[in-house]
């Protein structure tokens, strides 16, 4: 059984088949380009693979309130000709085949739950702290999701007193996005994340906040694992700091029995999405979504 | 049929009946005593009535994992002898009927969504600022839950500029409870909250904190209603207060169409936790819990 999986990234989609098990069998990538001629290229990728059904963890935000008019259609974006895209229809109406759809993060945390990180664990949490932050949420095989999906990136919290950033969130300044992705560590500092790998005082105030946003995703969320990824976390120093860090905030108020294991390193590489997107896939072929 | 309802407080027990709708037919409280003679009170109140199923709604913190072997044991709380009570296998073993257990916020949470604020959405959450801070979530009929209950009051928030105040929470200081419930102001400013009606400045410090618990909230798990409610909540001028500075934090970066539709009070009074624990005690006798 061939099941299609696409990671729709603002940048760049990559186009794979896998088998019900997750197993990736063929895959490209291509550059982002405006919606028809992406589109396209995706067709004729699947053109050569006779897929049963298909999953899109795409970025977003999206339309994911399965009771609106437009469930499956890119909100507003600063990619002005993806904005108001009716995506899934389009799969839907070039594939005849079922489609499911989620974001990107939540997309990637299904393939940790499954076949990575959190394979032994029955709720987990990704997060990404890349370009943005994101995280997605999966408990018993099912991504949380409210009316619409989550934008946990977006969230407020204390600010380190050494730090007069204001923020680099367009919405909110000093969200937590705008105060520890990768491009707010590259305005605070005025040089990319990977020059300032022997500056501690950036680590240290990265940790800072990175560990006060999982503090609030656990004790909202209560997840069993908690699994840090994208490009920021390439400063590897950064896992035991962050560690401590939420051990110290959290401060025995909940039993964690060995913080090595609740907040992890992903385990699929940069293959999450993928394995997530056929996950999705083989969800929307079982009718579970 | 008949159905038992607990609502478990710190200070206060209430146990009442009622009907598969919801219905209260009969209800007394007592000041909650040490666990065996609280335990004697509850069944003898039970002892006139033919109930069917039981629904509690407890005080916390509590061991609501079901895989657990202290499921429905209260956890380390000031409350010395209710530490490590098995409360809802003294309840099983003394009634003989199904029993259902959860935090009392999470069942005020189901009252309010099936016959009070939330009764035409489809998710909601409910928030109460009294003595603590706390946080249930319903979606389609069924409470959160991950690993074990959320703790939603510990979470962590930006500081008002103006405030020296290093907060209430014995484990976390300044998180969103230590800053913003009843005994925080009170801490605070030195008075009870009734008594700094009249002081302007307190209750916008009051309203940046609880918009940015809202914030959080909301941009993580998507509610289509937000109920607030607590003694705190009895200045009423906070509504609006909250209202507003909820939509400047949020900055247009998700689609509110009427903020007074999305935080909005209790409708229930104090009735909220009694009929709560009677759908929970439905859902016990369904086999759904
Ligand atoms: N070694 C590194 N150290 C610190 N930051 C890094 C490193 N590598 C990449 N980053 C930052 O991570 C961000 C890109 O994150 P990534 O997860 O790769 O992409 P995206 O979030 O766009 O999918 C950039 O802001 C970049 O500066
Ligand atoms: N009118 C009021 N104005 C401000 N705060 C109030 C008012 N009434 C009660 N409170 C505060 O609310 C808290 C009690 O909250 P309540 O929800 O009644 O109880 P509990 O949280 O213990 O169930 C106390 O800290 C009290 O000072
Ligand atoms: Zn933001
Ligand atoms: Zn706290």
């Amino acid at each position: 059984m061939l099941i299609g999986s696409i990671e729709a990234g603002g940048t760049k989609f990559v186009c794979a088949v896998g088998d019900e098990k997750g197993l990736v069998l063929d895959k490209t990538s291509f550059s982002t380009e405006e919606p028809d001629k992406t589109l396209a290229k995706v067709e004729s990728f699947f053109k050569e693979h006779p897929i049963e059904a298909l999953g899109v963890g795409t970025f977003g935000p999206v339309d994911l309130d399965k009771t609106s008019n437009s469930y499956g259609t890119i909100l507003k974006t600063p990619k002005i000709k993806w904005q108001n895209y009716p995506f899934l229809q389009k799969l839907k109406n070039t594939f005849h085949v079922p489609v499911a759809m989620d974001t990107d993060v939540n997309t990637a945390c299904l393939g940790e739950y499954y076949y990575g990180a959190a394979k032994e664990a029955n709720s987990s949490l990704y997060i990404t702290v890349g370009t943005g932050i994101g995280a997605g949420l999966v408990q018993n095989g099912q991504v949380f999701q409210g009316k619409n999906h989550s934008e946990m990136g977006h969230i407020f919290v204390q600010k380190h007193p050494d730090d007069d950033f204001k923020g680099s969130c367009p919405s909110h300044g000093a969200c937590i996005e705008g105060l520890a992705s990768g491009p707010a560590i590259e305005k605070r500092y005025g040089k990319k994340g990977y020059l300032l790998a022997e500056n501690p005082g950036v680590w240290e105030m990265e940790a800072f906040y990175l560990a006060q946003a999982i503090m609030n995703y656990f004790v909202m969320l209560s997840p069993e694992k908690i699994i840090l990824g994208g490009g920021v976390m390439k400063q590897e120093k950064l896992y035991q700091m962050v560690q401590d860090e939420f051990m110290n905030l959290l401060n025995g108020y909940l039993a964690v029995d060995n913080v090595k294991n609740l907040i992890v390193k992903p385990e699929l590489k940069d293959e999450q999405g993928v394995i997530g997107a056929i996950m999705l896939g083989v969800k929307a072929l079982k009718r579970e979504i």
